[in-house]
């Protein structure tokens, strides 16, 4: 490519403060460095993510940045040492990496790496300490290693998940986050045998995708905790003769965490954390509640090896096994990104694509 | 037999008060009802939880009774509708059952029978509510179902477990209770790979059985959480890059059990809790603590099916997969049982077998 090894100037979106409306600049995005892959951006979308950092409410705050982590692109260069990946390859950027080199990444059963697992407070690339962004100069701090509300953006080669490059980017852009969090939830980690019943907490963008694995959205029931005057465990419990099989929790709240702990079946029961709670969350429950045969476990980004596994994710998608169109409701183009945080400040919809080009 | 059918007297050590030492009386047992058994008693030995109960601290008190839950005996007659034991069989008898007829035992996962599960409070039979103990017509409560703290004692078939009559029940009726628990705590629960690291809290029988199934007793390093003035989670983090691979907590303390699960590595560690909390315990840890993908799960008896599996537990005894002779380190005649509780409340010992026949 031409601009291989050049600085690229392009547009960004980007927050200069927390909480105000993200302002479209040109920036300068230097060249990879070592293990780094420069990446042209198609399609991002907007993650709740994305919008509690930029927020940044009782945070330290790092700005100027650039935002944005579910995406999907085209390699356009690639740095030192970087073999399996080259430009033109279509890949899917992950806020967390995989380095295949770390007891994390050689253990079949876990997922975070110990070199590239998500930090959302550093702002600078972890080879060189630097940013590779910068407007005349000053640099614009990156998040959580990807920063895909630029039309160009760098990566460690083991934050980029290679795809399949028949596969539609405007559809499984969504695949690099939210959803397949939900999906891998329900099926690397719940397990449900068929026909089980699973409770699902939380139908945002991730319990919904739990239940798309768990059932294709075929949700029989919906209870609001707030139509009942009862624990809404033991409502459960009632619905399902003792208990739900499993059940996946999306919303980080701590009392729905305990919630679906506790509504899970003895004897079998298996509930299984998603959502991120806040630092000063403290889950409380009776230890006989374990005693009684119940597991409770927790898992980041559905237990997904995100080079080695988000591939396959989108194989799924493209047997027609996985439907992700249904989770998209919206579409703005790339000058029009604010108009993305407004929908989901009102909760309207679920994901709202931005499209980078036009 | 001569005696079926008919009422047996015996000897049996009757517990008239909580916590004063038990009288060795005359009994009478009647014969077994419809889906019962009556089983000579060979040898018993004291379980933690025997004496919990004879002390009855801050319990509803249930006296006079015979406890006694860890044996191993011969059936002597058998109920109407019993056609899985009959007279001469050699058994176990087991405080928690399974009628193979529940969700629970039709479960693969569960060993939690919705009949017979273990109830402290029950002092008579399920069939029709009454004891099958009296003396001069006055009932003496039974015990978790077994009351093998007399010569002859009926049980509900569901709570029997038949054996290999070559199995020397001197032996192998310490597998009744903790040495089952702790052994299949850690082969059928924790499951280590081979190469695991383990942690294991509290080193009774239950503990030690934990170990001899991780690696025969082969405990290569002792921590004394009062040896340190840091949390002892942190000192095993310290002590294993991170965390250990397992944990199996055998104490009962909530603050072990928080210990146990907080020692376990991220990204893979499981902790089995085992040990029986106090009522008003609380189980608290910070959700993060889930979310890095660690598990925590409870078992009980090991998550054995008392009559499938514990025939399978003392076969691998016979193999010689699994040593007993360890455990038992003091014996007495049936007549000397109250120094089998002397021993227990000096700590002095593991296993106490109690000889009914001399």
């Amino acid at each position: 490519m031409a601009t291989a090894g050049k600085v690229i100037k392009c547009k960004a979106a980007v927050a200069w403060e927390a909480g105000k409306p993200l302002s479209m600049e040109e920036v300068e995005v230097a060249p990879p460095q070592a293990m780094e892959v420069r990446v042209k951006i198609l399609f991002t979308s907007l993650c709740h993510t994305d919008v509690y950092f930029w927020e940044a409410k009782g945070q330290t705050p790092m700005f100027p940045r650039i935002f944005g982590h579910e995406a999907g692109g085209i390699v356009e260069s690639v740095g030192e040492g970087v073999t399996e990946l080259a430009p033109g390859d279509h890949v899917l950027p992950v806020f967390t990496g995989e380095c295949k080199e770390c007891p994390h990444c050689k253990s079949a059963e876990s997922n975070m790496c110990d070199l590239l697992r998500i930090n959302t407070d550093r702002g600078v690339m972890i080879g060189d300490g630097k940013s590779r962004f910068s407007i005349d100069g000053k640099p614009i701090y990156h998040f959580v290693g990807t920063s895909t509300f630029s039309e160009y953006t760098v990566m460690h080669v083991g934050c980029v998940a290679k795809i399949n490059p028949e596969a539609p980017l405007d559809k499984v852009c969504v695949l690099s986050c939210g959803i397949s969090t939900g999906l891998g939830a329900s099926i690397n980690v719940a397990k449900p045998p068929k026909g089980s019943t699973v409770a699902i907490f939380g139908l945002g963008a991730v319990g919904l995708a739990a239940a798309e694995a768990a059932r294709k959205f075929g949700c029989t029931e919906f209870v609001n905790p707030k139509d009942h005057s009862k624990p809404v465990q033991e409502v459960l419990a009632e619905m399902t003769n003792g208990g739900v099989d499993r059940s996946v929790e999306c919303t980080g709240n701590v009392n729905a965490m305990i919630q679906a702990f506790e509504c899970v079946h003895d004897g079998w029961g298996v509930a299984v954390l998603v959502g991120v709670p806040h630092k000063d969350a403290e889950f409380k429950t009776h230890p006989m509640n374990f005693l009684n045969e119940r597991t409770l476990k927790g898992t980041f980004f559905g237990n997904f090896k995100p080079r080695t596994d988000l591939p396959n994710v989108v194989e799924m998608y493209m047997r027609k096994e996985l439907e992700v169109e249904k989770f998209i409701t919206h579409s703005v183009p790339f000058s029009e990104i604010n108009k993305a945080f407004d929908l989901m400040a009102k909760g309207e919809g679920i994901r709202c694509i931005i499209r980078m080009e036009n």
